[in-house]
Parts: structure tokens; C-alpha cells; sequence
């Protein structure tokens, strides 16, 4: 499968550059155009392709042209690609895909050529500045065939997206909505809720004090713009409603319960095993989500290990790793507010924990086993 | 402030022995006592200090009393060595305040000298083996006097709180429960109520594909063990089920407003204006949770780094950025499912990121401005 020969890219902001940039890498002749001039010039400075000042002019000019832009705008694009007949397949990046389908079919597009794509990837900076040529190694790649999309245009974009290094996954519209609802919109809004209850009135800084690393991994992501994810979340408001709805009812439900619990009997009643049950269904969930390297979720071990907060500490404990052939899956730094130390929590394959063990304590650093 | 001169420890697991040992590395004379023989021996050899068989021959052994056991046992405990009179002060470490202040009240302690305190720290692992002399290091240590408590009782846990290296803060119990409902059971209840829309029925493989590090975030903790936070849910019913019916009235609500949303006009109508307003106190939320190093959060610029996934790589990276004197005050790594290629997230202070960007890219690394 390789690398589509002509592609344009309409729209150059970072999702769009990001993979002109890609697929230049691959080989591919690569042509570029935006509503913005100047957003488009900038993409071909920084590489990213040839400008096409007038797509009106460029007839049968790509074999692929990818539509990279805000979901409502990319109907309205694709019929207007498709009339001047720039490229053989269509395909978009919108973050979701029943309403731009919709869209393309109310405004009598051809769908046989249209593919509707999201990669799942992006950075919190915009623009085709932003823009780097490795943005979707190993990130999967939703495609979302309509009915009436041939298998040749899937082939095609299946191509391009394996050629900017992505995994492809084939689903359809209503599908790919329900599951990013499902992953990434429901729990930003979960998130937000909870780090709602921390906002000011009524909450003490001292409260917060007694904070750890489990309420900064909850609310992490309730950092977000929250214009930017307005706009996600109502592009995609139903499937999201859905989820969250789900949730809110089992958090409703617990409480309930856990409100009628009598203060002084920790363990006891009817109540508590609803909340072991949905503790026992959280579990079950969590065990779902695909680690490092993607399929089965992998089993770390974790070593904890005391550092100084200070330069050159963390390159002292990696390079003792490193040298003892240990390769650190995943670290994590637990703060200790108010001192200047910190628990560094390295993730290793089971089989290999010994050995860093043996390094870190060889290397005169407390290690906790 | 010095460290107490003379410290029993009743109940030698996790807590308690890791109490023993970091007075003891102060200098304190620490006696040991647990109800099961062989769990007080352990923590003996370990170093933690003298067992005591029988604390009914050790009147007056100890200025401080720790009682280091589930909320539920605390109360008669106290009503026992104050029978005894092992000490002139007592405290426990149970991670709830007001079951056994109640309880202590009910059952006639002397609560002069009882000063309710919670050391915010622990492991996953638990017993005397699993204890760290360095465990409370940073941490806060909240102390909860009752309006009977004595300012002496308080100054000298105080201290013993300060010689253990922990931010000693001082609340009552009622207070001290709704923070912790606040800030870790209820956030623990959302994670698991949002992990559990994961579970196997009706959400294929696929769908998990296109998650990425928000829902792991989001969802970690709720991989806790279901019977230890089945307890600690229990023991702090009234206050958790506050806060988690509000969270879930706030989805709900949220929830309601988005299914009304007519699915192809994102960014409309008065459902979306009480969607922003939710993200915005999200937003706010999240703000005020301390970083490192306690006090004011503190706002650190991430500069993004793409490593080769293989030993020795983040050593290369962190003595990269030690040689050029840059404190790495956080690191995350960004898996990329698939690809043996990930991205490392180092967060340091503004000032500095010039300098490491500098340092990534004469080291050869593809750095992300």
C-alpha cells in the first residue's frame, strides 16, 4: 500500500500542514490551499507543498483531496471541490462525522468518491506553525465509509493515512460519534464537573492542600479551552448527552444511597454493595484502555524511587537504567508540596523490575521495594 | 519544635511503622505495639523500635500515643490505652476524623488529650515491610482538634507531625471530612462512574482505539481496589454523597441540554452557553489545585520531545537537559499505540524552556516548539 502520488490538502491549519508534511515525507507531490492566503503561504514556506492559488483551475490536479476543517464547514467544501473536480477522492479530518455526512449528502454531493477520516491526534497549538510531519505515527485513523462510498476511495484513504503513519480503523459515521463521545467528549465533561466543586466559593485553599495526585489525574484534562470544546461537544451532542447521562444517573444513584448510609457504620448495609458493584464495573473499564504501544493493555511494574529536586537528578537515574538495560515504560514525578524531593514512579516490564531495583539501590538511591 | 522524646506506636502496619521510623531517625525513642504479635515483631526487626507485650504494664512509657488503624477501631483503642495511661497525648492517623471522634466521645475517652490527625500519605502496598521512613516527607498532615483538645496536646503532635518531615494543618473533623470527600473519595467515585460506561457490553475493542491519555487520566484511580474504597466511601458517607450529587446534578443537567440540542447547529442555542459555563468553573477548579512544591499552583512550560522508545533514550534526554542546567519539574510520556516512537511532555519552569529547547535540538532531538 503506498503513499497516494498527488494529494491537496484544503485547509492548512495544523491537522491539515501536519499531513502535507507527512505524506511529502512518503514521496508524495502535495498541493495546498486555504480560505486564509497567508495561512496557505505559510504551510508552503515551512515545505508543506505547492500553492494553489485558484482550485477552479486545478481540475484532476490530486488523486486524494483532504478537506481539513472545523465540521461545519466541510459539506459545504466538498461540494465545492467536487464541482471543480480537483481530485478522484475526497476525504475529511473533522473530529466528528454524522453531521458533515449529513451535510455533504443535503447538499447532493457525490459520495461514492467521499470518505469522512479523523485522526486522532493534535496539540493544543494551532496553525499550520504548529504543524509537524510526525503528528500521526502510531495514532490511530478513523475512516467512516458512507453506504454509498466505493472500496476503491476506502483503499485510497486507507493509503494516505498508513502513508502519514497512522492506524487505520474502519467504522461508519453514527458508530465513530458514539465511541468519541464515549472516550474523549464525556469525560471532559465528567472532568469539568468534578473540578467544578473546587472552584472558590465556599472551597479553602487549605482544602486543597489535601490534595493528591489522583484529584490532579481526574481533572487534568477540565484545563481545556472551553470555547474550543463547546464547540466539540455540541457538534456531537447527542451521543455525548448519552454517556453523560448514563454517568450522572449512577453518580445520582450512589449518593442516594450512600446518603441514607448511617454515619457510624463504615461497611455495612444494602448501599455499600451498590457502591462496590459500580467500583467493580469502574475497574473493568479501566482495564480496557490500551497502554503503551496500543492492543492489550500491558501490566508495568512500578518502582518507586526517592530523588532530589534538583538539575541533573533524573539524568542520574535514567542513565543507571539505561545502563542496566532497563527500558522506562512510563514515569510519573509524585510532588511533594512544601519539599524539595519527590518520588519518581517508573514503569517497567515485570521481568526487568529487579534489575532496575539493583541499579537504583547500586546507584545509592532510596529505593522502596 | 523537636520531635517528641518518647512515642508508642499502636498498630504497626503501613502508617503506623513508617511513623516509628521516621522518628526514630529524629532521635525519638519509639515503642511498639500491635494486636497481631507477629506484625509488631516485624516492624521491631525492621528497626522501628522496643515492643511493648502488654500495654497494660506501660503506664506512662511514651509522651505521644499513634493510633495507626481503620476509623472503626480507633475509638476503642483510645478508651484502652487511656485506661492504661501509656501517655499524656494521643492522636490517630485514620484517613476519616469524625467516626472516631465520635465514637472516642461515646465511649468517655478523655478528649483533652486526644488530637484526631490524618498524615495525607500511603501506598499501594500495605504492613510493616511496606513502611518508608520518608514516607510523610512533604506531605500535609492535617490535625483535627475537638473544642475539649488542649493547645498542648496540639503543639505536641504538632510536632510530632513536623518531625516526621510532614506540612502539619490544623481543622476540625467535620471540616477535615468534607475536604477529603472534596478532594479524593468523591473524585475517586466520578473516575470509577466514567471508567464503567467502559465496560465490555456494547463497547467493542475498537471504540478504545481512539482513546488517548485524557480517558486515562480521567480514569486511573478507579483501577483502586474495590473493597478498600467500598470503606472509605462508607466511613465518610454523608460528606461524599454531597459532593457527588452535586457533580451528577450538574451532568445531568448538562446532559438534558446537549440531547435538546438539534444535532446539526453546533455552537447554538442557550444549551451551549450553560455548557461553556460549566468547563469555564471546571476551568477555575482546576486552577487552584496545588503543583509541586505546595502554596500557589505554579505554571510550568511544556516542551515536547520525540524519543525513540528504547534504554538508554531518556538518560540521553535528562543528561541533555541537567548539562545545560534545566530542572525538569515534571515529565509525561505520551504513548503512541503502535510505534515504537513516543513523545516526552518536560515541564519546566518558563524561563528555562528557551534554554532546554535549545539543548533538545543541539542533542539532535526533533523538538516541538
Amino acid at each position: 500500500m503506498n503513499a497516494p502520488a498527488r494529494v491537496l490538502v484544503s485547509g492548512t491549519g495544523l491537522i491539515g500542514t501536519s499531513v502535507a508534511l507527512a505524506l511529502r515525507g512518503k514521496g508524495t507531490e502535495v498541493f495546498l490551499s486555504d480560505a486564509d492566503p497567508a495561512t496557505a503561504k505559510l504551510a508552503a514556506d515551512l515545505g508543506a507543498g505547492v500553492l494553489v492559488p485558484d482550485l477552479r483551475d486545478a481540475k484532476g490536479i490530486a488523486d486524494i483531496a483532504v478537506l481539513a476543517m472545523p465540521p461545519a464547514l466541510v459539506g459545504r467544501e466538498l461540494a465545492f471541490v467536487q464541482e471543480c473536480a480537483v481530485a478522484d477522492v475526497y476525504t475529511d479530518v473533522a473530529s466528528v462525522k454524522v453531521l458533515p455526512a449529513r451535510q455533504a449528502r443535503e447538499l447532493g454531493c457525490d459520495l461514492e468518491s467521499f470518505v469522512p477520516g479523523h485522526p486522532l491526534a493534535g496539540r493544543e497549538k494551532h496553525g499550520p506553525g504548529a504543524a509537524q510531519s510526525d503528528l500521526f505515527l502510531g495514532r490511530t485513523w478513523a475512516l467512516c465509509p458512507l453506504p454509498e462510498t466505493s472500496a476503491d476511495a476506502v483503499s485510497a484513504v486507507t493509503a494516505l493515512a498508513a502513508g502519514c503513519g497512522a492506524d487505520p480503523v474502519v467504522t461508519d459515521p453514527e458508530t465513530h460519534d458514539r465511541w468519541v463521545a464515549l472516550v474523549s467528549h464525556a469525560p471532559h465533561l465528567v472532568a469539568a464537573a468534578m473540578a467544578a466543586r473546587l472552584a472558590p466559593s465556599g472551597v479553602p485553599a487549605d482544602a486543597l492542600k489535601l490534595a493528591g495526585g489522583g484529584l490532579r489525574d481526574v481533572t487534568r484534562i477540565a484545563a481545556g479551552d472551553s470555547a474550543l470544546w463547546t464547540q466539540i461537544l455540541s457538534a456531537n451532542a447527542g451521543p455525548v448527552a448519552e454517556v453523560v447521562a448514563a454517568v450522572a444517573e449512577d453518580l445520582a444513584a450512589v449518593a442516594r444511597l450512600l446518603a441514607r448510609q448511617p454515619q457510624g457504620t463504615p461497611g455495612a448495609g444494602t448501599g455499600v454493595a451498590a457502591v462496590t458493584v459500580l467500583l467493580d464495573r469502574g475497574r473493568a473499564g479501566t482495564s480496557r484502555i490500551p497502554g503503551k504501544h496500543g492492543g492489550q493493555p500491558r501490566n508495568f511494574t512500578v518502582v518507586q524511587v526517592v530523588i532530589a529536586d534538583q538539575p541533573g537528578e533524573l539524568s542520574r537515574l535514567f542513565t543507571a537504567a539505561g545502563a542496566a538495560g532497563v527500558n522506562i515504560e512510563d514515569v510519573r514525578l509524585e510532588h511533594s508540596p512544601g519539599l524539595p524531593v519527590g518520588v519518581a514512579e517508573l514503569s517497567v516490564r515485570p521481568d526487568q523490575a529487579g534489575t532496575l531495583l539493583d541499579a537504583m539501590e547500586a546507584g545509592g538511591w532510596p529505593v522502596r521495594r
